[in-house]
């Protein structure tokens, strides 16, 4: 079977659904081929730190009655350093902007349910997904959907398909560059249908490692450790894991930590990644496809948002004002604000975990412990310090596209 | 021939000058022991731009006739990146601090005359100098001048005989950590008599390396050029040098360089090294003796600077106001304010610089450079991030001492 469309978007998750909306919205056709069920999409948990520029995105889509209802707006968080506690204060210290606490989840759900409701085209569970002349006017993305082979022509093809999906490696491997940086150690993570010890997230830098409390509503906490990568899950009972999390987080917060069972419990690894350019041909990378932060800071799911922001912009100026060469600045436009993500967790990560290894960035472990100590104690105590934290946590704004 | 004294302090560089002028105002006898002569001191060609904590310590130690003369305040300096000039203003952003340029050989000079005025002990051209018994409360220093051995008998010794002279060597590997980072390059400088390109300096970064336009006054420039650390100085001529140069400084500054005949040229290693702890019983390392940054910045005499005014306060309290464990506190206060210094000398270093490597800090060389253009774009294009390099630049305060 044949169809046609103007974009075909590769993968059901967050990126690609808000893409789809939004182009939609735009009047632009576009079809989305999904790998997996959409039961299986809404079961990763992933981030829940939503940057002002991915918030009025949601609402630019028209899908934000629930994230206005049920989100909470964070005006800061905290930083504790040894024990002392630090408030990056981001409406204080940016004059006026915030983030929102939604969880990842809940937005594909509500991206879902709008896509359905708007009768546009998705074929989940389709297998054996393949993009073909991605450089020619013509691309296509074959698959098979319950065992028919189904062609899609389209002019662009949207890569949402995350870090091991099909469209970054259909770019041949000398027609892109690939940065990367692997941590030496995972984050533990827990989900419980208890309240959070805070309203706010906590980042804990301890002796004992890294440390984050945070949440996906008033009811459900997700709280984070940092382990060796060596750790295996199973080796961690709940118990264990509470017991930990007590020694890590600040000690006049623990009054207020209530434990419970685990609803879900895994250990990630930690990665920068990123692949220039995010562009070949028709084919656009976005989001995890191309790129990959640690998750200290938050910028992923948001990274992915501004990588939907400007391809969006684009395929407008191509499709709405006949501006033919518009989606040839994709990838520099994009590439600028994923390495200020990209930078900005990187750094984040270094400062708040115990690197456990004799050398790190080219010096010795104690040294590059002090330096990092130094790092910390400049930018909590100063108030440009606390502000360049908070201006990029924040987010910083999506470029103008004319 | 035995002497006797309160303070020995080893080396006549500025350091141990303004120290032994500070502690003479405060009525604490000291003797300066120095390897060479007034006149091989004097022909180092170093460091130029002195923090208003410097400053305000010559002016506390009666020194500051010719300096105020013939020194520059400099309200800001600029960054070049690749081509775009950036203004650090300092005096606006930090609201009212500026850096002073008058040269480290003009300030020793300075020094060794108020020393020789006031009729202080100073033996120039001491052969074998050792130090003994640094734990006791009894030290002593003996050295062999004209022929005859000389033991100083004191209760403290200051070690200002830089990154490799004795004092450090004294004390035993396993009562001190040394923290290192080696850069792969250096700095090839040369200092002519003509006008400086600018009044004030100009940091550069190029696809060519970093380069630095510094001056010493208004009729004599330094100027540097990063060089791969197998370059040869005499592979360099006056005229390659300007050559590259000119191709480093941005274009808009060329109808203002002047050249000449170098008639100083030089290549240097660059480090960042730190001894812990700064003291061994009652002997303390102050300034190149516990620590090296590289000049990327300015720091390194600046950071010697408030190791002397740490060690000045604490011996103070120690003989005038007989507090007996005042002298204890000099590593970890000193220590606290050193690391800073290390820290953004690194940063910058790390910033500015080529580092012409398959790897560094545990990224390949495109993933590191990136991060690099990335931090020097958001921290030049947002004012908080300005703030943050012009706090740095001219120095956090001296720590109060009670």
């Amino acid at each position: 079977m044949n169809v046609k469309t103007k974009v075909a978007i590769i993968g059901a998750g967050p990126s690609g659904l808000l893409l789809g909306q939004l182009l939609h919205k735009a009047g632009i056709d576009n079809i989305i081929v999904e790998r997996v069920s959409p039961d299986y999409v809404l079961g990763r948990i992933r981030a829940g730190i939503l940057e002002q520029g991915f918030v009025d995105l949601v609402r630019e889509a028209g899908v934000h009655e629930r994230m206005d209802k049920e989100g909470h707006v964070h005006d800061g968080f905290d930083i504790a350093y040894y024990g002392k506690r630090y408030r990056i204060d981001l409406n204080k210290l940016t004059e006026g902007s915030t983030v929102m606490c939604y969880g990842q989840t809940e937005i594909t759900r509500d991206l879902m349910e709008a896509r359905s409701a708007s009768g546009l085209n998705s074929y989940y569970e389709s297998e054996k997904v393949e993009l073909h002349n991605v450089e020619s006017d013509s691309p296509q993305v074959t698959f098979i959907k319950d065992g028919q082979t189904i062609t899609i022509d389209c002019d662009y093809i949207a890569g949402c398909d995350g870090f091991h999906g099909v469209s970054r490696q259909t770019i041949p491997a000398d027609k892109r560059t690939e940065h990367e940086r692997i941590y030496p150690f995972g984050w533990l993570g827990v989900l419980a249908d208890v309240p959070p010890v805070s309203d706010e997230l906590i980042y804990c830098k301890t002796e004992r490692g890294f440390a984050l409390a945070s949440m996906r509503s008033s009811t459900r906490s997700r709280y984070y450790l940092q382990v060796p990568l060596t750790d295996k899950v199973e080796e961690w009972s709940d118990e264990a894991f509470w017991d930990e999390l007590k020694k890590r987080l600040p000690e006049d917060s623990l009054k207020n930590l209530t434990t419970g069972p685990s609803i879900e419990k895994s250990i990630a690894p930690l990665r920068s990644f990123v692949c220039e350019p995010m562009q070949l041909g028709n084919l656009f990378l976005v989001g995890d496809a191309a790129h990959i932060v640690p998750p200290t800071g938050a910028k992923g799911l948001n990274l992915a948002a501004s990588d939907v922001y400007t391809l969006n912009k684009l395929l407008q100026k191509r499709f709405n004002d006949n501006d033919l060469n518009a989606p040839l600045r994709y990838s520099e436009i994009a590439l600028r604000r994923v390495w200020h993500g990209e930078r900005f967790s990187w750094w984040m990560s270094n400062m708040l975990h115990d690197f456990d290894q004799t050398e790190v960035n080219g010096m010795d472990k104690a040294t590059f412990d002090r330096f990092m100590q130094s790092e910390l104690d400049f930018f909590l105590n100063h108030e440009e310090g606390q502000k360049v934290i908070a201006r990029q946590y924040v987010g910083m704004p999506y470029e103008e596209i004319n």
